[in-house]
């Protein structure tokens, strides 16, 4: 966990501005919740792994006095992320929520980790989810809002991977995995990015599934990974040129899939789903953005149709991912409501713009646009009321807090980078004067105390 | 703690927004730290009391199962408050921070304490604090700062309670209270507005403090109760007349004092201070808000000099505090740094705006600026891309997500308060129009697709 000191936290805005501008362009409104949740609310939501990544709070007083087993030591947990305790909120808040929600979140998670680039246990997470529907305009419309916040960002190389739960389960189905081998095989093809093609295989015959489901299982990902190298890993390729490529292998892999299946891809299980998203996503203008991955899986045990993960190719994790969660809502309320979102990690995407030089200039500016010095304890008043003046004109003004000498006070305003200091002396105030020095340029001219204003608005601030 | 729905967290971040402005102008920057310390960061920073309201983490994996008493059980903490967090990181960050480090930081903490009104387990604090001065143009500045910003949220009635802990300590002294025994005189002090002053001449009594010293120091504040009946609850009078009021106050009791203690106030310890603030504070505008109040002790351990707390005559708790800690950095440095800052509580502020409905009627907007029909399965293409066109122009849309009937997407509108329904149906799709309904009025016109931007920028949104 980190401090973020002034220079961060401006960068760290300058993005969330730009996510929550797009969220609320297309709709979405702000929500937030409280940093700790019950922990029964979090048990069991996120897997075996991500349960014993929940930063558990110790119980208080008598309660904790009460408290025999380890298990007891506990009752409250720190946020894991933003779609559990946003689905507690709809079934908690049912009546206050209008039948379709759209909310957006942007706030922080902890996870008790091993960190490492762009990946640390207390991040931000921006979410995005749509409550209340199963049409596929929800998918594609997340797919639009994430897409337009990385290009307004300046990210000309992602690619937003989508597969779907159903389908991966008709697939493994119909490679004749059974049922109860399914959540194996999908736990050893997760882990494809890392172990790659071979120890994926390793995986799937340490849980004893079958040589024949096996090689049609790698059969199908080769022709993938042979129409890509390497799939998971987005190629460093011209940008202007990843639109074709993906609808090239959109095409491909949706032919394919119709000679495996032997019927039309619109009848197979996910695959409908996917292709009327890529259709609806084609007059959002993010059409040439998604690329079909059967290979991706997403390990939240919540999702139930279709999913998805955006990568950069200089970045080993995703910027962000999300996906459709039917069955969430009504684990904690008696109504079923179909639910899908996005989610944005902050971190991954700073990152990735710090490293690549990414941030407009603006953001390196200083902490206020002008100095006053104190020339000495008589006249602090003055330069508190010019100040004061300076302020009601919507600039930022700082005052040098001690009566010193001049240079330090002006080797101070040169170390903190404010571009003009106002100097208010015993002349300036006998005439009503104030010198005023371009920290930049190194001139300086002194003004009638009147003009001051218009003149240092008058300049390039 | 609490969930905050969408109209909520807008009313908060208007609030967050003038705030920030606020400081921005006056020169201070962001600041942002993890919402988990080292337990051993926050103990012995709050008393005794808050020691017991810090929420513990429990340790994880391995490290849990080697402890063995309760005490070993926890090495992390939540945030407790944002001074001591800003204390760590000056220490800290030395070197990467300049001489005078003026900071604000808008962050929730957790405190495991009773809730009330306005008093949660999460609550967020509005923290400014300038680092490095011992000067009161600091203290000055401060109270102009928060001054500025309530005036801006539109309270009218506040009034900033300044005190001094050297005055404090010089008073005790002077009315022969122990050293010793100083500390549980001021916690008494403390409790004035909850027990009144025969209850903290009570508890003076049972901390065997002689009866002279209690007489005498109950006699100084009756003469400050008789000057303004409660003083420590605001008083209700038209707020024109608070300036006039504490400007009274403040040169009576200075005046009392130089009596009691037979010399000028300047030179009695922390009045000097005091009377400084009040002097600059009146180049800065802030003069008339400010009242000296020998009675305000706050609780925190670690203020050192000037201490503030800002009230309103209907919330019993105050609306802010803060003072100065010169000693706290060196804590966690090699070096003392002085330092003095000023915290606004942000639910205190929203409970009393909300109940005198101080918000302005922009913050109770709808979702979106307009909300596009779906016609059906054929035309939701081109719904989408209307929708598309007119978030390029800067307008908030809402698609709605399913092809069903008309009224239902129209009633839908109207619940949840869109200005605007945009109908995109067969006939309109064949002449290349759209069909726009005003909300309000219930007006509906049908215009050419190319005009719909401008139609709907044209009018009073």
């Amino acid at each position: 966990m980190r401090d973020f000191l002034p220079s961060d936290v401006r960068k760290r805005e300058y993005v969330i501005g730009i996510i929550k501008e797009v969220y609320e362009s297309y709709g979405f409104e702000p929500l937030e919740t409280p940093a700790v949740e019950n922990l029964e609310t979090l048990t069991g939501k996120y897997g075996e792994e991500g349960n014993q990544l929940i930063y558990k709070i110790l119980k208080r007083g008598e309660k904790l006095e009460q408290s025999r087993s380890e298990k007891e030591l506990s009752d409250l947990a720190l946020r894991y992320d933003l779609t559990v305790p946003l689905a507690r909120v709809v079934a908690n808040h049912k009546n206050d929520l209008p039948k379709f929600f759209k909310r957006y979140q942007i706030q922080p998670v902890w996870r008790a980790d091993r960190p490492a680039r762009g990946r640390y246990r207390e991040f931000y997470q921006c979410d995005v989810d749509a409550i209340g529907s199963s049409s596929m305009i929800v998918e594609a419309e997340l797919c639009a809002a994430v897409s337009e916040i990385l290009t307004r960002l300046g990210f000309k190389d992602f690619v937003i991977r989508i597969n779907h739960r159903m389908f991966l389960e008709k697939l493994l189905s119909h490679l004749e995995i059974p049922v109860e081998k399914q959540i194996d095989a999908l736990v050893a093809i997760d882990k494809l990015d890392k172990i790659g093609i071979d120890g994926v295989s390793e995986e799937l015959k340490k849980r004893e599934i079958s040589t024949k489901s096996i090689t049609d299982l790698i059969g199908i990902f080769k022709f993938m990974l042979g129409l890509l190298t390497p799939i998971n890993l987005i190629e460093m390729v011209d940008p202007s040129s990843i639109g074709e490529i993906n609808q090239g292998f959109n095409k491909e892999f949706l032919s394919q899939m119709s000679g495996e299946f032997q019927t039309d891809s619109f009848l197979i299980p996910g695959l409908a789903d996917l292709r009327q998203i890529l259709e609806l996503a084609n007059f959002l203008g993010c059409f040439s953005r998604i690329r079909i991955d059967p290979t991706l899986v997403r390990g939240l045990s919540y999702y139930t149709g279709a999913i998805f993960e955006i990568n950069v190719p200089d970045l080993a994790g995703s910027l962000g991912g999300g996906g459709r969660y039917d069955g969430l809502i009504g684990m904690f309320g008696k109504e079923q409501i179909p639910a899908c979102g996005f989610s944005l990690g902050l971190e991954r995407i700073l990152v990735v713009m710090e490293e690549r030089g990414m941030f407009p200039k603006e953001l390196e500016t200083n902490s206020a646009d002008v100095l006053i010095t104190i020339w000495n304890e008589e006249s602090i008043g003055e330069s508190l009321k010019l100040a004061g003046e300076l302020r009601q004109q919507g600039l930022r003004v700082l005052v040098y807090p001690e009566a010193d000498k001049l240079g330090k006070q002006f080797k101070y305003a040169s170390i903190i980078n404010v571009p003009f200091v106002c100097v208010l002396g015993e002349t300036e105030l006998a005439e009503n004067k104030v010198t005023l020095k371009n920290m930049q340029t190194g001139e300086q001219e002194t003004v009638l105390r009147g003009d001051i204003v218009s003149k240092l608005k008058g300049l390039p601030l």
